[in-house]
């Protein structure tokens, strides 16, 4: 089955849009309500050059929401519940951001870009609206907007040689998750080292959209020696990585503690933040559910349209929301959120599960990420 | 260009998904975070069945936010900015939501299931985020929720036809907006004389989502002599209607008055809403820019895929946001968001307007709604 995606107004299209056309991408999403590439049509060789090279991605779709004024601090920090007091400007963390019931709303990278002034860096979900409503009921003195900034992300074991020939070697000295602001030929940007993967990388926030062809081409010239091409985020790479697609593997609802964020909740920290009671509350019992991977021979098999029900002993114990065959196991292998029941302890004295695949049932094991 | 859309689970499918598909489906967008089926392949088979008799569209994801408990009417009414006193169990009232600033989030059209339960029927955005933000601040006494409710809609002259056919001569009497819960063969359903032309019609809004492929069945089957077909809501009559399309017409914000949704929106009201100041200071000193309509001669163009520039006498006046032939009009005609130098006062005294189209300027007339 495949079908055209209609393109209009009402989704946003990428500034590097033109771009990734004219390098023959064939399939979207929507994200954030911004068309996102997901294939240029060669799955497994977008995979290895992202294990083995380096891959460009279109993320424009990752919008910032930014929250500036003088109460700015103040309502991201409780918005999040993450202690942000040792945040320092040119520093990103990665956050939950949950509602008064303790579920999470989005899971973004936070990026403190001046004293007072900060970005979500968000995964496809509302918290526009969130933090605009939050902000609106408590009074607080602040902005809440999305800005013109695109990321672009360059991920894989050869992307910080790309980034140094375009940037200099100073971004081999940034830290996971930090940033700095600069130009390249006067295209505003932050160069941070980030990217949902885990074979390394940088995004580029593009802070003027209009330059995005232009960035574009530049990024593709610095990266030809090292054989870069146009790429999107990998969904074998990232279920090997164990990396949370909010809205995917968040069923139907979650709390941090279940997607494994719970070294990012801070409950008793002394000052309040959405969600603290909630949240204290999970952290005292253990959460109920655990994002975990399952593993299961096989090299083909249907594709995850819907969430597979997972059964042990006859019990529905949770759902797979993921599943590829992964080149580098040699296996299937899926994300999925299972019940503590069966996927608490140690990997060893983990039962067998049953998928109910759309091929009928398999058998898999239970595993942490990262899978390899 | 034509791309392929992306099937995965973070994008959920309609109860209806496999009809649709069965019922050759050959483009989709997404909407609410669902499948949204934009085509079958004929835009003006679809718009003359539309216009001359009755179509069957997949509109699940018109997703429902479920309001419930205690102070389930006070929070309702705080979120919306028009008199709810009034509004009884059984009965729809279409309203504008808005933030603090006055700006409009959504424009769904609410009923009220129950004395305590009410349902935001929503256009797509973060609805959801933005009432249980509002209800956890507030402290109100209710649960936010998206319930398993899934809109099936039946529009055309010979919709009235079909739904008495299938449910009794008692949904002639349903007055616009007003619904009935009610069942067709042990499915549970409410049906509402509503939906998104202009051509009259009725919505079902399927209460099981497990039988989505048996509701679609019962109506296909008691349309058959009728010519009912598969459809979907169809951007041509939409523009001829005027009828709003959130996120789309509503760039970059707007507020309720610019929409043409004035009268919805009581400033004088005696209880606090939101937004409540902003707006009287809009009513107070008029809208900036009007909702119109857009006419010019010829019978073919380019698709409206970003917003087009609208000029007067070289200076910006405003966007066209969606584009399209009128077979009725026979002409061009587009939906737009301009300026009331120019869009204000009586149609025989607006200025032409120039469109740069990406294959050139065109030259229209500004029209008010319906255009026919």
């Amino acid at each position: 089955m495949s079908f055209a995606i209609s393109i209009g107004a009402r989704i946003r299209k990428s500034p590097y849009f033109d771009r990734t056309v004219s390098d023959g991408v064939t399939a979207f999403t929507t994200y954030n309500r911004t068309y996102m590439p997901t294939s240029y049509g060669d799955l497994q060789g977008e995979y290895w050059r992202l294990i083995k090279g380096v891959s460009l991605w279109d993320v424009a779709c990752e919008r910032q929401i930014e929250i500036s004024g003088p109460d700015a601090a103040q309502l991201t920090q409780y918005l999040v519940p993450r202690d942000l007091s040792n945040c320092k400007v040119g520093q990103g963390k990665y956050v939950p951001i949950c509602n008064h019931q303790g579920y999470l709303l989005n899971d973004p990278v936070l990026l403190r870009v001046e004293e007072d002034r900060f970005w979500l860096s968000i995964a496809d979900s509302g918290v526009l609206f969130w933090a605009e409503a939050i902000a609106g009921e408590r009074g607080f003195d602040v902005t809440v907007q999305e800005p013109d900034v695109s990321p672009l992300a360059i991920q894989g074991p050869m992307a910080e040689d790309v980034t140094a020939d375009l940037f200099g070697d100073w971004v081999r000295d940034l830290k996971y998750f930090w940033f700095q602001q600069t130009e390249l030929e006067g295209i505003p940007l932050i160069v941070a080292r980030s990217g949902w993967s885990k074979q390394g990388g940088f995004e580029l926030y593009l802070m003027d959209g209009s330059r995005g062809g232009d960035l574009w081409d530049l990024v593709k010239e610095a990266g030809a020696p090292y054989g870069i091409a146009a790429g999107t985020p990998n969904v074998i790479e990232r279920i090997e990585s164990g990396l949370i697609s909010y809205g995917t593997d968040t069923i139907p609802r979650a709390n941090p503690f279940e997607m494994g964020m719970g070294r990012y909740v801070d409950v008793d920290l002394d000052v309040d933040f959405i969600g603290k009671s909630a949240l204290r509350e999970v952290a005292r019992q253990g959460p109920g559910r655990a994002f975990v991977g399952l593993v299961w021979p096989g090299e083909t098999g249907p594709a995850c349209e819907n969430p597979w029900g997972v059964f042990h002993e006859g019990r529905q114990v949770g759902f797979v929301t993921a599943a590829q065959f992964s080149p580098r196991l040699e296996q299937f292998i899926a994300a999925s959120i299972l019940d503590v029941s069966v996927a608490g302890g140690a990997e060893a004295d983990r039962p067998p599960v049953t998928i109910e695949t759309p091929d009928g049932p398999v058998t898999a094991a239970i595993r942490d990420f990262p899978l390899c």
